[in-house]
């Protein structure tokens, strides 16, 4: 199928789009195409790129908020996710797609168990993803062997589907839930099987002391002691980490998924972003799951980055809106290694259309300042992801089924 | 006329809400109403109460982002505010209200120039709102005397109004632009005519050591020596003031207006919030204008306020989702005065209705927390001030002509 995107605005200038498969062909032609959206009033930019999430825990959204970080997981999260089944997750993924074309994101990285439900959510839904199985031994050599096979299967799964939307990747979830075997296991594997590695790094403070009392060495050290960091890892949090350790990262090409709003919520701390600009490591952004977020709205989320940078470092001129903007497309492309996050010719068609004729971008002295700091997700008209339509006029095919129903699985979930 | 909410969720059970004129009349019956709105699938909350803005700077929204304070303030908001018309001042405000409306304020507390223009947009629009002419004299006579004649016609000019939704107010800006002799005639003026106060407070570490050099003592202690603080006074910002000052202020009757976003955009600050609970003192909220934060949405300066706070004192406990709602609501009304804020028989009917059949509020297991947590403006359906209908299924009257003249009127104000 070809598209054409007529008379919309890209940087500043009206132009035309034209679309044909799944790919970006031709910028400023006015050609024959399938199917004509009419761009009048409407901006173009590439869909919004989400690089750390578990996009089924969008089941646990209010379930568990106000509280501290051990109450939270040991006392409501981990007993609920103890009884999650796939479709649970498969339902719970279905919602979260519906949420992230709703507002403006067509790709994102998820972790989570049971990630069949999410890949089959995922094809259905339309959007494009990096799925992880999780993978938590907690220092056991029976439980980590049944985390290996889980994490084969689920790539074979996954090549299995042959769908161009999703990729495989491996998803050990930090250094205190995961052996150091393991660990090095999945790096070998990711080396033979080209696949990326998606990974909590350095999200508390107490993970690191409790890393040094139990390696004798901080994080980044003890990855980098036992050869784990490459370009294929994606580092979510990264909070505590120091100039040195951030050096030691990017000269080994891991990726940062910065998650702000999570962080302060959680009252994890702040990553230290002027360290990591400085130091040239790739940053992008995230939302985290709706347990602690609670939503999945990256509009929202380049607001709080930027504010929360500037606030913190005492300087108003860090994480200004270009930046930020680029934070959550390019650098999000880039981190999974996917051709998204620029319009341009020869990249694919993961687009958004965003409605100009809205209270909050008006008067519009400067569209991508509106965009991060006055906009939320609601302001996007039109969601493409590969080629495809996914909404139009905030319009996606079943919502109110897919609400329904996750609705109720959520209910049943709590009362099993 | 009457109007009758038939079947709406309040305080989580089905219930209907009868309006008689501008009040809440009856919660539970269902009588007889000469309109009547279907509340299935929604919920009832009060309308939000923004107590610190400059409801005309959204003008200058995306004009100038990202710069220091200083920067911005003398290289770019002041130069453009020197060219300021009363006519720029009314569509400036019709906008805000227009985005007001449509992300759930019904209520707000303004202080800027040319205040008959915003009081004109106020009528029009239908919202509820405390309307104070900015006082600025930099410590010359001549500019004081022409200050209080501007503060009495206005005043003047509300009550011939004679509009119950609109209420006139003091605007002494603050302690560095306006004379001691100034404040103490506007404590002396607002005794006599029974006016509140609108100021804004130790926005700035620099404001602090400032009024030191400048008076030998803190702001609080400065203010309190010349009989400044009252029951009636509004302080915005309020950052830098240590327990001390803030049980001062408490023992006066002060309340404070919390404004995050443009407290952490611009880098001023964070306030010190758990010190303010402690005290008792009555904390609300506000957005501050459209320059710096840089939208009305009280949804999102709820979520701001309550996850920096969680950040910034390691506590994520501190500020949680029904203490932010009431700082949002019920403290709003009580600051200024007014009988809204809650949902109760003899209430002013400031009411709206959310939507839940919206991704970000599903699942529901807390409603509130989703407000707080999940929700944008967006999420609003329906908004009702002083028992008129403002807004029903998201939509506005005269909207689009709204936002086309208050662009051009923009556009005019830079090239002017």
């Amino acid at each position: 199928m070809s598209i054409l995107i007529k008379d919309v605005l890209l940087n500043g200038k009206e132009t035309s789009i034209y679309i044909e498969g799944n790919r970006i062909s031709e910028i400023g032609a006015k050609v024959e195409a399938d199917f004509v959206i009419d761009g009048t009033d409407k901006a173009i930019f590439p869909g919004l790129v989400n690089t750390h999430t578990h996009s089924a825990m969008t089941l646990l959204r209010s379930y568990s908020d106000d509280l501290r970080l051990q109450e939270w997981l040991e006392g409501n999260i981990w007993p609920l996710e103890a009884k999650l089944t796939e479709d649970d997750v498969y339902w719970g993924s279905k919602l979260a797609c519906l949420e992230m074309i709703k507002t403006g994101t067509t790709c994102f990285n998820d972790m989570y168990w049971f990630m069949k439900g999410t890949a089959r959510a995922v094809e259905e839904m339309g959007l494009r993803a990096v799925l992880a199985e999780a993978f938590i031994d907690l220092f056991k050599e029976e439980m980590a062997e049944e985390m290996k096979k889980k994490t084969m299967d689920f790539v074979k799964h996954v090549r299995g589907m042959n769908n161009e939307r999703i990729t495989p990747a491996l998803g050990p979830h930090a250094i205190y839930t995961v052996s150091k075997e393991s660990l090095e296991w999945i790096r070998e594997f990711s080396d033979r099987e080209n696949l990326q590695i998606h990974f909590h790094l350095a999200e508390t403070e107490r993970e690191n002391e409790d890393c040094k009392r139990m390696y004798g060495r901080g994080p980044v050290e003890f990855l980098e002691n036992i050869g784990f960091l490459s370009h294929r890892l994606i580092a979510a949090h990264s909070i505590w980490l120091k100039e040195k350790e951030i050096k030691t990262l990017r000269e080994n090409g891991v990726k940062i998924s910065h998650n702000p709003t999570s962080n302060l919520k959680l009252a994890s701390g702040v990553m230290p972003y002027p360290l990591m600009r400085n130091s040239g490591i790739s940053v992008s952004l995230g939302t985290d799951g709706c347990a602690s977020n609670n939503n999945l709205d990256m509009f929202e989320e380049m607001k709080i980055a930027a504010i929360t940078q500037k606030g913190f470092t005492k300087d108003p001129t860090v994480m200004p809106a270009r930046e930020v903007l680029k934070i959550a497309t390019i650098n999000g492309g880039k981190a999974l290694g996917l051709n998204v996050g620029e319009i341009k010719e020869g990249y694919l068609a993961d687009i958004i259309l965003i409605d100009l004729k809205r209270p909050e971008l008006t008067p519009r002295h400067d569209l991508i300042s509106n965009l991060v700091y006055s906009a939320n997700g609601s302001c996007v008209d039109t969601t493409i992801c590969n080629g495809e339509i996914l909404m139009q006029n905030r319009r996606v095919n079943g919502e109110e089924s897919i609400l329904r129903k996750a609705q109720s699985v959520a209910e049943d979930l709590i009362n099993r």
